[in-house]
C-alpha cells in the first residue's frame, strides 16, 4: 500500500523571520517499511526555537536541515503498520528523527514507546516530559547546581523550558526571579507556579529590577534569550556565578555572529562558569531524569501549559509565535486525531 | 628603633600604559611590630599582569589599591625582627600581603615560611613554585582537566604561567601548542620545554597556523591574553571544548569593558565551557599541588625562567614590559640580597 506523505520540506534558507516560500508544504510517497521498522502516524509536531537554528547554514550542533528536504521537528505518533515485534499498531511512540509532516518511518532500535501517565495529556511527552523538560532538567542540576538559598534568573521563563527550569530550581531551594513578556506570563510564573518575583522586559527596565530584586546579585542564569537580556544578568552574576546557556532566540532570526556580553571580563574577575549545552548530549541519562520530572508532575510540584496549534498547514506561521512570544507555554501543532 | 620604609605609593589610576607620575617612590616609617607579628626584609617583589587591573578601578576581583597606598604586590623575603615564636631572623617567607616596598610588616598567621629546594633559586618560589606555578597547575587540572591526545592551545605560552600550563598538560598526554611572540620564545617553548609546536603570533597569522596545526579543532585554551589571539583560538573550539579563563593582558592597559569573541553562541553550539578563575581562590589546596610541582621540578619534567630585574626603583618601568612581552620568563624585581 502506497501512502501519501504531506510534508513541510525547506525551499530557501530564510534570512530573518520565516516568510512564505522559505517552506512549501509537499505530498510525498511513504517509503515501503523494511524489516524493524515502524510507520507512524504523527499526532502532534513539537516547534522549538532551536528549528530556526536548523533552517539557518550557521555553524550549529547538528547538520543544518538540506534544501530540498524535509524539516526536521520532533513527533509524538501512533504506530499504523509494524515490521517489528517490538512495537504494534495503536502504540504510542516517539521516533528519535521525525519531521514537520503526517507520517514517519522510524527503525524499531530508534523508536521509544511512551509511557501514558493517568491525568496527563499526551502532549505533555513533548514538553514536560519530553525534550524541553529534559532540557530544564540537565540545565539546572548538572550546570546550574543550585545551592539552597541562592538566586536564580531564568529568561524566556514562561517559556516551554524556562517554566519548568524555574520550578525545578525553586525545588532545589533557590530563590527563582523570571522575565517574561507581559503581566499574564508574569503572573502566571509567580501565582501558579511559584516563581519568587517576575519581571516583565515589555514593560519594565530589566537591569533596574534586577537591582531591585536581586540586591546581592546573581547566582544563576539559565539563559534563553541571548542579547541585552543576557547581559543584564550576566552584568550581575557574582563571585562564581554560573550561566546554563541554553538558547539565543533574540538572534536566531538574524544572520551572523551571536553576540555575547559586553564585558567578557567579568568571567574572570568573577569566576563565572558560561556552558553551553544541548539536551541530546544527555539522552543516556534521560530515563532517571523523567522518572524524577513524573513524579514532580505527580505531586502537583510542576506545572506546565501546552499550547496546541490546529494543523499541520500551519506550523511555519505558528513557529513564528516563539519568536514573538505570543503563544503560552509548549507550543505544538496537532498533525492528526489522538485516536 | 625606627627603620625607614621606601616603597612605590599609587599617585594616581593609569589610563592605559603606567607613566612617570601614577607610581611614586616613598620613604614612609615602618610600623612598629605588634605582638605575633614579623618585620620582613622584602628580597624579590614579583610582577604579575594582575598587578595592572589592582592600579585600575575597573571592576575586579580584590579591592583596587587606593590612591595614595602602597602598590599591592607579591614578595619573599627574610625576617629582620619578631615578635612571635614561629619566626625567627633569617627565616625566608612569603607574606600574604605585602608590596612594591622593601620592608613588610606581616602578622604571623599570614606568613608562611618557605621551604627552599637545592638547587632550586629563591625566585622559584615566586615562579614555577609560587603564585605562577599554581595558577597553571589549577587551570590545567581543574578547568582544562586534559584527556590524553586532546589538543590543548596555550596563549602567552613562553610567560610564567603559559610555559608552566603547557608542560602540565604535556605531563597529562595532552598535544600542546603554544602562542608566543618571537622565534626565539618560539624556539624555548618547543625544544626546552616540550610543546609539540609553537606559533608565533608577531610573524605568522595565528588563525592559519592553528587551522594547520590543529586540523581537528581544539580541546582546551588556556586563554593568557585575551582579545584577537583568544578569538582565533575560541573559534576552533570543538565540541565540549573548554577555555580556562586565566587572563586578558591585551587588555588591561585599556579603560572599559574586557572584549569577548566576536561568536558568544560558539558556547552553545559547541557545548563549550568557559570559566574564569582567580588562584587565589584554590589557597586552601596549594599545598598538596606544591608538592606536586615540586616533585616535577625535581624530576625535570618542568623547566622555567625568572627574569630579575634589579632594584626596587625600577619596578614601575619592568612592569611594562609584561604588556610588550619584554621579557623571558618570570619577571621579578630584586629589592635587596638574599643574605
Amino acid at each position: 500500500m502506497t501512502r501519501t506523505n504531506q510534508a513541510w520540506v525547506l525551499k530557501q534558507r530564510p534570512t530573518a523571520a520565516v516568510e512564505p516560500g522559505d517552506l512549501e508544504l509537499a505530498d510525498l510517497p511513504v517509503a515501503a517499511l523494511e524489516p524493524e521498522q515502524v510507520l507512524i502516524r504523527n499526532v502532534y509536531l513539537s516547534l522549538d526555537p532551536t528549528n530556526r537554528i536548523w533552517m539557518s547554514d550557521r555553524d550549529q550542533y547538528l547538520p543544518p536541515v538540506a534544501v530540498g528536504d524535509v524539516m526536521r521537528g520532533s513527533t509524538i505518533g501512533v504506530v499504523e503498520t509494524s515490521t517489528t515485534d517490538r512495537f504494534n499498531p495503536g502504540d504510542v511512540v516517539i521516533p528519535a528523527d521525525s519531521g514537520w509532516q503526517r507520517f514517519t518511518v522510524s527503525d524499531a532500535t530508534s523508536t521509544s514507546r511512551v509511557r501514558k501517565l493517568d491525568g496527563v495529556p499526551l502532549t505533555a511527552h513533548l514538553s514536560v516530559l519530553g525534550m524541553t523538560g529534559l532540557t530544564a532538567y540537565f540545565g539546572v542540576t548538572d550546570i546550574c547546581r543550585p545551592i539552597a538559598g541562592e538566586t536564580f534568573v531564568v529568561s524566556a521563563a514562561a517559556g516551554a523550558v524556562g517554566s519548568v527550569a524555574g520550578q525545578i530550581a525553586k525545588i532545589a531551594g533557590a530563590r527563582v526571579v523570571g522575565i517574561a513578556g507581559g503581566p499574564e506570563k508574569c503572573r502566571w510564573i509567580t501565582e501558579e507556579l511559584g516563581f519568587d518575583a517576575a519581571i516583565d522586559y515589555k514593560s519594565q527596565d530589566v537591569g533596574a529590577e534586577l537591582d531591585r530584586l536581586c540586591p546581592d546579585g546573581v547566582d544563576m542564569n539559565f539563559e534563553n534569550v541571548g542579547g541585552t537580556i543576557m547581559d543584564q544578568v550576566f552584568s550581575r552574576l557574582g563571585t562564581n556565578g554560573r550561566m546554563a546557556l541554553c538558547g539565543m532566540i533574540s538572534s536566531y532570526n538574524t544572520e551572523g555572529p551571536l553576540a555575547g556580553p559586553r564585558d567578557f571580563g567579568r568571567i574572570l574577575m568573577h569566576r563565572l562558569t558560561v556552558r553551553g549545552f544541548v539536551v541530546i548530549d544527555y539522552l543516556p541519562q534521560a530515563k532517571e531524569a523523567l522518572q524524577e520530572l513524573s513524579e514532580w508532575v505527580r505531586q502537583g510540584r510542576i506545572t506546565w501549559k501546552d499550547h496546541v496549534v490546529e494543523g499541520l498547514e500551519e506550523a511555519p506561521a505558528a513557529m513564528e509565535r516563539l519568536f514573538r512570544g505570543d503563544h503560552d507555554g509548549k507550543l505544538v501543532v496537532r498533525i492528526s486525531d489522538e485516536n
